[in-house]
C-alpha cells in the first residue's frame, strides 16, 4: 500500500502583519525596531516611566486583542528595572487580550546564577523562568544562555538560539592556518571546541579561577599547549568587566601568542573594559553581537558588532510559520 | 448535656528564638532590627550585592533549615531592586528548606497599582502579589494598602494592618475642639471618615482630580465645608511629592484655617517634598510613621515619626502563638 | 529608511457563525438572545434541571467540539444556583472540546464582596474569580463593577465594560441647567464626577454609613452642596431594596431640590423598591439597564430600560475580530 | 545485627483542644455538634446570612490564626447554597490564617455525578472536588460515595468513611437465617455482598433501568433468585424519592418476600418517599444513618437512625494523633 | 423577529496535512500508521532508545513548531517503559514548540488502579493523567475505560471512545435466537446490558471474587440464570491472563451453554491464556479489538481482531474539523 | 541597647522516631535499611507487583497519618519501572494522609539527560523533577548531579548532597606525591579540581568526544599534561559501560603513567565493564559509592565501595532537627 506523502511547504510564508504586533521594553530600542523591520511590520510604542514613589509605569501602545504580540527586552543594566519592565508588559499584553505573548530576550542576563555555589542563595535563572511565566509569557526565546542546562529551567516552551553562526561567517574569509581557540574557562570548553571545529582549527582550555565577582586568575597550564600558535581566537559567551578576557590574554601574550581575537556574543563591557582590552596591542579585533545596545564611546575602531535581528527575526517568522527553527538553534551549548 | 469548654490561654506566649529567623532587605534594616528586638531574636545578616553586569546577589546569612523564616522589606527606591530582591530572598529561604517564609512589607508600594484606568496597563499590584507567591511566600503581612480590595489580590493569606491607633493615640491628648479632618480625596474618605470617629470630630472629603503623576487640582467644593473650623488634620495614606497635600493645604488657607496637621502612614517625601510643606506655615505638624526610612535631613522639627515595629513584632508573635491579630488588622480600608 | 506600516484593517469585521457557540444559563436568556441577535448567531439551548437530591444537572444543547464559547449567566437571585450553573456549564464546554470558553456575567453580584471589612470573612469576589477559573472560563466579561479594583482579583484576561455611554446619551438630549449629579457614596464618587463631566453637570458625593444590608443613613452635609439646584442625578452602580437611594432622596427633597432621575446599572430592584421609590413624587424617572432581568410588573411608567445586549456583542464581535474594545471599557471606575 | 523497633504508641491520644476549631454550615449543625461532643472541644459558631441580592455572606465566629480547622457541611438542599457557605467558610479559613483547613463533608451529594453519560455535562463530582482545592480545603473526609472512584477526583488527600459496620452492628444481634441481601443495582452490588459477607447472608443484586430521575424500573430476574428467602434486607447509598425502593420491593413481595428492611446510607426522603415505603407493609424497618438531618415528621416509628459522629469524630482524632484510620475506611466500595 | 440560523456545515472536512504530525511510541506502531492512513497523513518517525544506564532516550522525527501532534501510544507491557515514552514524547513535543499535543492511548492500562481498595496505595489511574497532564497533554483520546468514573480523572478534556459499535456490527449478521448475553461481573454489568439491548438479547451478571491478580471464582448463582440457552456471549472489556473467562465458561458450559463468544475490547492474552481458552471446546470464537498488538502467535482461527484505527482516526478528524464525536463516544459506561 | 542572641542549639538532636516512616523502593532496599538504622528507626515494609498486565502495584506497609515520611529509590536499571515505583509511592503517602514525603533519590539517573542536545528530545531530568512535584514530592535529597544546574530544575527544595568528602577521606591516608587528578571530560573538570585542591594536587581536564552513547574518544592534547606523573586518579561522576574510563586509562598509560585509581559516585558498571577496566594491570583501584547496588560478582578485589548511608542518614536528621546541612552539601558542583 501506498503511504500517503505530505506535501512540500511553501517556500518562505511571511507572518500576518495585522495580527502580530512587536513592543520593546527600554532596555534596546533598537533591536527591536531591526527584528521588526525583518519581519516587515512596525515597532509599536510603549510609554514606561516612574511614578514619584518609583514604582515603573509601563503601557503598552497599541491594541492586542486576540493578537500575537512579541516583547523584547535584554536585562542589561539596570537590570532590575529590566526585568520588572518585562514582566508587567507580559502581564499587561495578557490583560488586554493577547493570543500569544513571546518574550524575546536576547541576552538573559541571570543564566548566570544557574547553581547552588553557596548556601542560601536564589538560583535566579530558575526564578526569573518562573516569573515569565507567572507574568504571562507563553514562549521565551533567547541566546546563547550561559549553560546549556538553563534551557531546562522553563516550564513554557523556550528557544535559545545561536549566535555561533554569524561567527563562524565572520572568520571564514579569513587565512587561520596558524590560529588556536581557547576558551577561557571549561564551562566554555564544550562551545568553544565546536566552534573551533566549524571553522577547522584546535581548540584548547583555560581553567579559570574566580576570586571575587571582578578577579580571576587562569591556570597556567594552559600556556603549554598554546606554544607554537601565532594567532589565538579567545571564546567566551560574556564579557563584562573584562578581567577574565585580560588575564587570558596576558597568559597567551607570555606564551608567544601575536595576534588575538576576542569572541563574545553579549558584549557587556562595563566601566573601563573596552580601554583595558584596547590596551593590549596584540589584541587585533574584538567580534561580538547587539544582544545588548554598545554605546558609541565604546565602539572602538577594533570593534565589530554583528547584527541579531536577523536571526531573531528569521526564528519569528518560522516560529509563526510552522516551520522548524533547528538551524537557529543552540543544542546543548552555549554558543 | 453539658457543653465543652475551650480553656483559656495563656498568656502573651513568646515565640520560639530558635525557630524563627528574621532577614532583611537592603530597604529599612532599621525597621528590621526594631521587629526583631521586639520579639527578642537577633536580626540576622543578609548580603545583598550587585555583579558587574548588574544583576543582584543575595545570600541568606544563617541555617533556616526547617524553621520560620520573616523577610522584612518595604518597597522603597530604588524600587525595582527592592522588588527582586525580596524576591530572591523568598526563593533562597525556600530552597533552603525553611519551613514557612513571611514576607513582611510595611510599605506595598503598587498598592496604587490597583486598577486599570488606561487601556494595556498592568494591575501591578495584582502581579507583584502573584510573583511574591510564586518566588515562595506562604504568607504576607504588610500595613495600610491604598485601597481595601488590594488585600483580595493575594491568594495566599494577608494580613494588612492598620497605623490607624498610633495616630489615634498621637492626637487623643491634644485639645482639638475646633478641629475638622480632611480627607485630600474619595478614596480615602471612609478612612478618614473613621479616624475622625475615634477622635469624636467631623471629617469631609476633597475630590483630586489628577492631572499628572506630580500635578494634581483639588475641587474647590469642599472648602465651603471647612469654613468655621481653625484647625485640619488632613490625613491620607502616602505622601510622596506632596503636590496633593500642598494643594489642599492651600484651599484649607484660603478658606480660613490657621492650623493644619498632616498625617500619612507612608512618610516618601520624594524630592523637596518637605521643604514645600514647612514653606507654608500653617502647616504646624507632619505625623508620619517609619514604614518608609525618612533620612535624617528630612526630618524637620514640626515632623513626628511614629515606630511601626511594635504593631509587626505584635503581630508576628500573635501569628505564631495562636492568638488574634484581629485589633491590628485593617478591615477593610486603608488606614 | 522608511519603516513599514500596518494595513488599516477591514472594517467591522463578523464572527465566524460557524465557530460560535452562545448558551445561557437560566439567569437572563432574554438577555442571551439580544446577545447572539446582535452578532448574527442562533442562541444554542441549555438543558438545566435539579435531581431530586436538589443538585443541579446541566447540558449543553449543541456540539462545542473546537469552537469558541460563550456563556451567558448573570448572578441574580437565586445567586448560588446560578454561580454553580454558570461553573458546570464552564466545566462541561471544557470537557466538551470547546477551544476557548468565554464567561460573560453583565452583572457580577459578588463584586460587592470585595474586602475583608470584618474579622474571617471571604473575599468572596475573588474567591469567585478562581473559581471560574478553576471551571475552565478561559476569559470574563463583565459590567460596572462595584469597585474597579475588582477587575484585578481575575488572573484570566477580564473586560469590566461600561454603560455609562448608554446613561450619558439618554440624557443629552434633555435640558439640564438647573441639575447636580448625585452620587449617594464616595465609592461612588468618582464615577459620578466622570458621568457629571460627560454631561457638562457639577457633581457632587454624599457618604453613606452602612446600618445594617437594609438600612443606611446619609451624612446631613451633602445637603448643603445642592441647595439651589432644582433636578438631581442620583447615580449609583446598583439598587437592591433602594434604601439608600430612599435616602438621598429624602435629603435632596428637603434640600430644595424637586425634580430626581434614579440612575442605575444593575436594577435589582428587590421586594418593595420599585414602590418605596415611586412614591417619592419628586423621582421622575428611573433609568436602569437590562443586566438583571426586570419583571414586567417592576417596570413602572417612570422606569427606562436600556438594552446592553448590543455593548456585549459588539464587545464579543470585537474581541473575536482582533479589535480594541477600549472604548466599551471601564477604565478605572464602576459605571 | 539487631534492627531497631519502633516504641508501643500511647494509647488513646486527645487531639489539643485550644489548637482546634470547629464550624457547622448551616446544612446539619446537630451533626457537627455531635462530631465537636465527641472530640471535647466546643463547636465554635457561624454567622451566615444572604445580602438583599442574595449573595451569601459567611463569618466564621472564632479566630482561626495558625490553628487546624474542621469545616462540617452536608451537602443536603438547597444545594447550591450549602455548596458555597462551604466553599466561602474554606477560604475564610485560610485567608484568616489557618494552618490546615478540613472539610467534613458527611453527605457528598454530586458523588452522584460522577461519569460523562450524556454529552456536553459536566461530571460534577470533579468539579466539586477541585473547587475545594482551590477554595483552600488541605483535607477532605467524607461518607458512603455512590461509587468508589469517585475518590481518585479528589487530589488532596481524602478520606471516605464507611457507615457499613453501624449497619452490621444493627443486625448482628438478629435472627436472620432465612434472609438475602438485596442490591437493587448493580452499581451497589459489590458492596452489598460485602455487606451480606458479614453478616454471613447470602446477597442478590437486581438491575435498575432509570427511565429519568423519579422513574426506575428493575429487571424482574433478580425475582427468580430471591424465592424461598421469608426476610430480605435491601441495601442501597442514598434513597431521596424511595422510587428504586419501591420498586425493588414490590418485586420482592411478588417473589414471596414477607419481611423487608430497607438499609441506606444516606436517608434524603424527598417529598412522600417516607409515605410510599411505610405504605408498604412487608417493609418492617428503615435503617438510615444521620449524614443527613431528617425532619421529626419523617422519623416514623420503623425508622432507625443511626448516629455518625461518632466515626467522623474518631476519624479527626485519629488524623491528629497520627494514628491508622483504615478500620474506619471504605477500602474500594460504597458502603 | 426573525432568529438567525447557523448554515449547514461543509460534509466531511478533512484535516489540514500540513498542520498535523503523528508520531507513534514503540507500543503499537500498526495501530499508528493506521491512524495515519485514515487522516491522509504520514506517521513521522521516533527514535527510542535505552542508554547504557537503562534510561530512556526519546526523540520526534518530524519538526512539530506551533503544530497540531498526535502521539498514539497503548500501555502495553513493558507498561512502565510505555508511560514513560508517551511522557516524554509529550513533553519533547510541548518543548519543541507545538501548538496541541494529544495523547491517543487506546489502551490505558492503569485504569484498572481507579481506586483505593487497599490501605496505602496510589489510585494510579488518576496519578498518570496528572502526569500527562503534567508533561504537556492538551487532550486525551482512549478506549473503553475499565470504569466509566475514570474519564473524570482526567482536568484537560478527554474522550473516551467505545468499540461497542464494532462488535454490534460483527453480531448483527449472525442468527442469536437462542443467546444470551453474559457479564463477568457486576462492574461491567451495565455495559453488557447495553450491549445486549442493542443485539435484541436478555443479559445476565455473574459476580466475579477476585482471590489475587491471577486466581478468580465465579459465584454459581449466574449459573441458574444461564440455563436453558444454548449460547452465549461473554462480555468484558480486558482479557489479561484470562483466569476469569475461564471460569465464566465453565460454569457455562456446566449449566448447558453449547457455543460461546467470547468479546473483549482490550486482548492481552498474557501467557498462555489462548490457549488455555481454546482448549475449551465450547468456546467458537474470540472477538477482540487491536487496542493492543496481537503476536502472531496468538492469532489462533478463532480469533477476530476488529480494527480500532478507523475510530480513532474519525475521532481525530472531526475534532479537528470542529465537528461533533457524541457517536463515538462512551457516554457512562465501560464499553 | 544589648541585641538579643540565640541561645545555642542542642547539640545532635535525634528524629522522633514515632514521627517518621521510612520506605524503600524495589531498587535497593540495603541502602534503605543503611539509612535506617543511623536514624536508629525501622525500615517500614513495601509490598510492590505487577498485575498481569504489566502495571506496577504499590502498597506502603504501614500507616502514615500525619507523618514524616521518607522513600528511598535509586533510579537503576529497569529505570522506568523504578521511576513509576517512586512517583507512586510518593501519591499513595500523600493519598494516606503523610504531614511530608521526601524523596531520596542516591542515584537520580536522569540528571545526565539534562540539556536539548539534539532538536525535539525532552529534557527529561526537568520532566521528571515535574513528575516527582505533581506525585507528592515535598522535598528532594540526592547525591552528585551530572551538573549543579540540574538542581534548578526542582521547585520543590531540593539537596544535592556531596560524596566527596568519602573519596577524600579514602586518599588522605595515601603518599601521592606523584599524582595527578585527571577529569575525563571538561564538564567534570571543575569538581576534580577541587577534588584535586583537598588532596594538595594538580588536576588536568581530558576533552571526551562522545561517538555514541557507547562510544567515545579522548582528545590526546590531555596526555601532554600528564607526561612525568606516575599516579593518576581519573574522577568522575558515573560509570556505566566504563569506556570513557578506558579511553582515558588507555591515553594515560602511553604516556608514562604506572598506576591508575578509578574514582566515581555512581558505580553502575553495566555489562563487562568491570571486567574491562580490571584489564588494565596499571589500575589499581576503582573507588565507588552504593548509591546504586553492587551485585557480588562485580566486587573485584580491587573494588573499594563507600557508603553514603550515613550521610544521607546524617542530612535527614539535621533536616528534621533543624540544622544546617551546609557541609553535606554539593555547592555548585557535581562531586
Amino acid at each position: 500500500m501506498k503511504r500517503p506523502t505530505r506535501p512540500a511547504p511553501r517556500r518562505r510564508s511571511r507572518i500576518e502583519a495585522t495580527d502580530v504586533r512587536i513592543f520593546s521594553g527600554s532596555s534596546h530600542p533598537d533591536l527591536a525596531a531591526g527584528v521588526a523591520d525583518y519581519l516587515g511590520v512596525p515597532l509599536d510604542g510603549t510609554r514606561i516611566a516612574h511614578f514619584s514613589n518609583d514604582d515603573l509605569y509601563v503601557q503598552l501602545g497599541a491594541s492586542v486583542r486576540s493578537r500575537t504580540v512579541f516583547i523584547v527586552q535584554s536585562l542589561t543594566p539596570p537590570a532590575s528595572d529590566h526585568v520588572l519592565e518585562l514582566l508587567m508588559m507580559l502581564d499587561a499584553a495578557r490583560g488586554a487580550g493577547a493570543r500569544e505573548v513571546h518574550a524575546i530576550i536576547p541576552y538573559f542576563s541571570y543564566a548566570r546564577s544557574d547553581k547552588k555555589d553557596a548556601p542560601r542563595i536564589s538560583i535566579t535563572a530558575r526564578l526569573i523562568a518562573d516569573l515569565l511565566e507567572t507574568s504571562g509569557a507563553t514562549h521565551v526565546m533567547t541566546m546563547n544562555l550561559h549553560s546549556p542546562q538553563v534551557h531546562g529551567f522553563f516550564r513554557i516552551p523556550t528557544d535559545p538560539l545561536t549566535a555561533r553562526p554569524l561567527f563562524v561567517q565572520h572568520f571564514r574569509r579569513r587565512r587561520l592556518e596558524d590560529a588556536v581557540v581557547v576558551a577561557p574557562d571549561s564551562g566554555i570548553a564544550k562551545s568553544a571546541a565546536r566552534f573551533a571545529a566549524q571553522l577547522g582549527l584546535p581548540s584548547v582550555s583555560a581553567e579559570k579561577i574566580r576570586l571575587s565577582d571582578t578577579r580571576v586568575e587562569i591556570d597556567d597550564l594552559v600556556g603549554r599547549q598554546v606554544r607554537g600558535f601565532r594567532r589565538a581566537l579567545v571564546y567566551d559567551d560574556e564579557v563584562a568587566t573584562g578581567s577574565t578576557m585580560l588575564e587570558v590574554c596576558r597568559l597567551l601574550v607570555r606564551n608567544g601568542v601575536e595576534h588575538i581575537s576576542l569572541v563574545c556574543t553579549h558584549g557587556l563591557f562595563t566601566g573601563d573594559a573596552v580601554a583595558k582590552l584596547t590596551s593590549i596591542p596584540q589584541i587585533d579585533e574584538i567580534v561580538t553581537t547587539d544582544t545588548v545596545p554598545i554605546a558609541p564611546e565604546k565602539r572602538v575602531p577594533a570593534m565589530k558588532v554583528l547584527a541579531v535581528a536577523p536571526i531573531f527575526g528569521e526564528a519569528i517568522r518560522r516560529n509563526y510559520c510552522k516551520e522548524s527553527i533547528g538551524d537557529l538553534f543552540a543544542f546543548g551549548d552555549v554558543s
